[in-house]
C-alpha cells in the first residue's frame, strides 16, 4: 500500500494525498449522525488526467475508490467505510467553468464546481442555470449529476439529468470518455450520459459536464396559499399547469404540522396564513415570466381567482417584492431545521404518481397512527414532481432517540410497503448510497436488478468504484 | 427451424406467423431504394407476454430478431437482412392506450400505437402529446422510443427520450422488465429507461411506455421570416428564446435553394416571401401560448420588431389563421418531396453546436464546391436544436444516379469529417441502423465504443437482438 501512496503522491503532489487523523471533513457524513469512516487516503487530483492516473493506480492495486464532491450526500453515498482500505477521491480541485456558450445556451464546467458558483457564472453571462437545492452553497455539479439531484424547479426544468447535454467521465479502467458535445440531438449509439448520471460513482467518475442554460426570466413571483384538502392541492396543481403553462417553476406542499414546527422553533420567521387560517395544507407557488412583472402578476391573479372559485384554496397571498418572496422560500426550506430542533426523526424521500398522492397519504397516515399512538407525521415536498418528504416524528414528549431505535425499522417497512403499493419510489431525489441498499434489493424488480448487476459487472469487473453503495453484487 | 415456426405458431396463432412471398411490407425499407430482405418469418404477437414467449423461443434456437414498428426507419434499422435467418417481430398488434392520467399528466400506451393516434387520444383528454414528425401517420411510439425520434417541437419539449417517464421492455432472455411507473423523480439504481431508448432494438424490445403529457396550449402562431445571413438566423433564435421563453416551440431554417425546389416542383404551394425577397435564408417560427391568441400575437410582434431593429430579418409575415399556418408548415415539410422530384440526393442528418453552425456551413459548402463544380447544397432543418438536414444534390443537368454512384462516398467523407471537426454528430435524429454502422465506428471514440460493446455483450450475450444494426461487435 505504501507503493500505491507513493504513486498517488507522485501523480497529484504529496500535498494532495492526505492520510492519518483529522480527515473528518471527508470521512464523515455532513449530518454527523453516523460514525466516521476511515480512508486509506484522501486524494485530491487537479485535473481529468490526474483523476485518470489515480484510477489506474487504484485499479492496478485493487484499491476501492469513493468519489466525493461537496460531501453533502443524504444517503451515505460519498464517505468511506471503516475498513481503511478505500481512498476518497475528491473532485474539489476540478472546479473550473471551462466555457459558456450563449447562442448554444450551454455551459461546460468541471465536476467540483460548487452549484452556487455555476448559477452565478450563468447569471453573469445573462443566463439562467436553473438547478437549485438547499445545499447549493456547498454541493458540487459532479455530485448533483452522480446522484441526479432534483430540487425546487424540477416541475419546469427537470432533474439534473434533464439539464445535462454531455459528460466527461473517467472509466473504472482509468480511460477518459470525452462526451462533452453540447448537442440537443445526438443518436449515435447507447446513451452513456444517462447511464453515468445517477449511478452514484459506481460506474466511473464524472469529471466535467456540459449543461443547458436558459434565458434569464424577466420576472419571478411567489405566492402562498392555504388549501382545504390534499385533493384540492392536486387540483390546484392542475389549474396552475393550465394557467401558467411553462411559467410554473415551483409548487411546494406543506402540511400544517410541518409549519407549526417552523413557527415554534424559528419564531423570527413569519409563516404566512398559519395563524389566520385553520387549513391543514399550504402551498407555495412560483411563477416565472419571460415578459414582465405586471404580466406575471396578472397571470397569478387569474390563477388564484380560478382556484378560489373552484374551492381549491381558502386564501392566498402573492409576495409583494423579492424580499417577501425569499421569506416564503425561507419558511419552506426551514422545515428540516425546525424538525431537527424538535428532535431526531425518520426521513423518507419518496415519489408517488401525483394522482394517487391523496390516497397514499390517507392510507399511510392511518397505518402509522394505528401502529404508534400519537405519532407525528411531518409531510412536505415538491408536489409538482410528486415528491414528498414524508417524515415521521416521535409522539410529543417521547424521547426521540429511543423512538428511533425502537421504531425506525417498523416505520420504514410501513411507509415503503405503501409506496410500493401505490406505484411509487422509495428514493425520489436523494439516491441510494450505502443507506438504502437493502431497499433497492427489496423494491426493485429482480429483472431490473439483474440488468443493473450485468451492467455493473461489465463496466467495473473489479468492483472498485464506490463498491457496496447503491447496488450490492 | 420448422420446430421454431411451430412454437411461434402455437404462441401467437398461426395467422400471425407469416412466411413465404409477399412480405414486402415488412421486408422492404419504406424508401424502397434498397433491395428487399428475406425474413424467416414475420411474427405478430398480440401482447407483452406473447412478445416475451417469442423472444424465449428465438433465444433457445439462436434465431436473430428484428423488431419493427411502423417500418418508417430512415436508416435501415427495422428490416431483415437477406439471409432468411432473421425473424421480424412486428409490434403492430400491441396498439392499446392503456391509461391516461390527467392529474399526473401522463399516458401509458403500447409500443405499436401509431404516433398520430397517441396525439389524438391525448387531445381528446384535453391534453397535448407534443411528439410530432413527418411520418406520424404511420410510425409507432415504440419505434419513436427505440430510435429516440426528434421532430418539429424538440426546442420546447425535447426528443422522444425527454418525453418518456417509464418503459416496459422484454429483455433478450425473454423476461419482462416492468418500468412503467409514471414518476418525475426516481433515483433507485441505474436509469435503464434511457439505456433502452435509442438502442434501436439491440438491447431488448420496448413493449409499452408511460409518456409525459402537457396542458393543451390556448393558441399557436406561426411566422415566416426572410433572413439576411445564417449568422442572423442564429441571432434570431437567441432573440426568440429571450422574447418567447418556453413559448418557442419551433424554429426551422430553410436555405433559398431548398425553397426554390419546392416552388419549382410543387407550384400549388405558395412559398412565402420567396419571390419578394432575395434573402438566402428563411425561417419558420412557431409560438405556443398558454394565455390567448391575442397575447401570442403581441409577443410575436414584439419579437419581430426587435428582430427587424437588430437586422436579423429582412421581412416577416405572421400566419393570419390556422390554414395559413398549416400552409407554412406544408412548405417546410415538402422540401424532401421536392428534392426527390429533382432527383436522388445524398442526405445527411447532422447536429452541430448552434454557435458553430454558420462557420460549419461556410466551411463545408466551400469544400464541397471546390471538390465538385456546380454541386447543389439543399440545407434545411431544425435550427432550434442545431439539427441540419444538409443534403447534397447533383449539379443541374447531371444524372443523379451516376452522381450518387461516383460521389456519395467522397461527399459523405467531406461532410462527416467537417461534422467531427466542428464537434457535431453524424446522426442527430434518424439513428444508425444498418446504414451508418461504419460511421459509428469511425466517429465515436474508442472509449465510447468499448463501453457500448461491453453493455451489449452483457445484456445480449448471444447477439440476437437486431444484430449488426447500430453497433457491430
Amino acid at each position: 500500500m505504501s507503493d500505491l501512496l507513493d504513486v498517488l503522491r507522485h501523480t497529484v503532489g504529496s500535498h494532495h494525498v492526505l492520510t492519518g487523523e483529522g480527515l473528518g471533513a471527508w470521512e464523515q457524513d455532513w449530518r454527523q449522525r453516523r460514525p466516521q469512516g476511515k480512508a486509506l487516503a484522501v486524494v485530491r487530483p487537479a485535473n481529468t488526467a490526474e483523476v485518470a492516473a489515480v484510477v489506474r493506480a487504484c485499479a492496478a492495486t485493487g484499491t476501492p475508490i469513493v468519489p466525493q464532491g461537496g460531501n453533502t450526500s443524504l444517503s451515505l453515498g460519498s464517505t468511506p467505510d471503516a475498513s481503511g482500505r478505500e481512498i476518497v477521491l475528491s473532485l474539489a480541485r476540478l472546479h473550473a467553468i471551462r466555457a459558456i456558450d450563449p447562442h448554444n445556451l450551454s455551459m461546460t464546467l468541471e465536476a467540483g464546481c460548487i452549484l452556487h458558483h455555476a448559477q452565478e457564472a450563468a447569471k453573469q453571462a445573462g443566463l439562467l442555470f436553473p438547478l437549485s437545492l438547499a445545499s447549493e452553497g456547498s454541493c458540487t455539479v459532479g455530485g448533483n449529476l452522480g446522484t441526479n439531484a432534483g430540487g425546487t424547479q424540477v416541475v419546469r426544468y427537470g432533474n439534473a439529468r434533464e439539464l445535462c447535454l454531455g459528460l466527461e467521465v473517467v472509466t473504472p479502467q482509468g480511460e477518459v470518455w470525452d462526451g462533452l458535445r453540447g448537442l440537443r440531438k445526438d443518436n449515435t449509439g447507447y446513451d452513456l450520459r444517462h447511464l453515468f448520471i445517477g449511478s452514484e460513482g459506481t460506474l466511473g467518475i464524472i469529471t466535467a459536464a456540459t449543461m443547458k442554460l436558459f434565458p434569464l426570466p424577466s420576472a419571478q413571483l411567489t405566492a402562498w396559499a392555504a388549501v382545504p384538502t390534499i385533493e384540492q392541492a392536486v387540483a390546484l396543481l392542475g389549474l396552475a399547469h393550465q394557467h401558467l403553462g411553462a411559467g410554473l417553476t415551483g409548487l411546494e406542499l406543506m402540511g400544517r404540522s410541518a409549519l407549526e414546527l417552523v413557527a415554534r422553533h424559528l419564531p423570527h420567521l413569519r409563516v404566512p396564513l398559519l395563524a389566520e387560517m385553520a387549513s391543514p395544507w399550504f402551498v407555495l407557488l412560483e411563477n416565472t415570466d419571460s415578459e414582465s412583472e405586471d404580466h406575471a402578476r396578472d397571470r397569478f391573479e387569474a390563477l388564484m381567482e380560478a382556484a378560489l372559485a373552484a374551492g381549491c384554496v381558502h386564501d392566498a397571498v402573492v409576495a409583494q417584492n423579492q424580499t417577501q418572496a425569499q421569506m416564503f422560500w425561507q419558511v419552506r426550506e426551514s422545515i428540516s431545521t425546525a424538525q431537527a430542533q424538535e428532535g431526531l426523526n425518520i426521513k423518507h424521500d419518496i415519489a408517488i404518481p401525483i394522482t394517487r398522492i391523496p390516497a397514499f397519504v390517507a392510507h399511510t397516515d392511518a397505518l402509522l397512527s394505528q401502529a404508534i399512538a400519537g405519532v407525528r407525521i411531518i409531510n412536505f415536498g415538491h408536489l409538482g414532481d410528486g415528491n414528498l418528504h414524508y417524515n415521521v416524528q416521535a409522539p410529543a414528549g417521547d424521547d426521540p432517540a429511543i423512538f428511533l431505535r425502537e421504531q425506525e425499522a417498523r416505520i420504514n417497512q410501513i411507509v415503503y410497503e405503501a409506496v410500493a403499493q401505490f406505484g411509487g419510489s422509495f428514493s425520489a431525489e436523494h439516491g441510494v448510497g450505502a443507506l438504502k441498499v437493502e431497499q433497492l434489493e427489496q423494491y426493485q424488480s429482480p429483472v431490473a436488478l439483474g440488468l443493473m448487476r450485468a451492467i455493473k459487472q461489465a463496466l467495473d469487473p473489479q468492483n472498485l468504484m464506490n463498491p457496496g453503495r447503491m447496488l450490492r453484487l
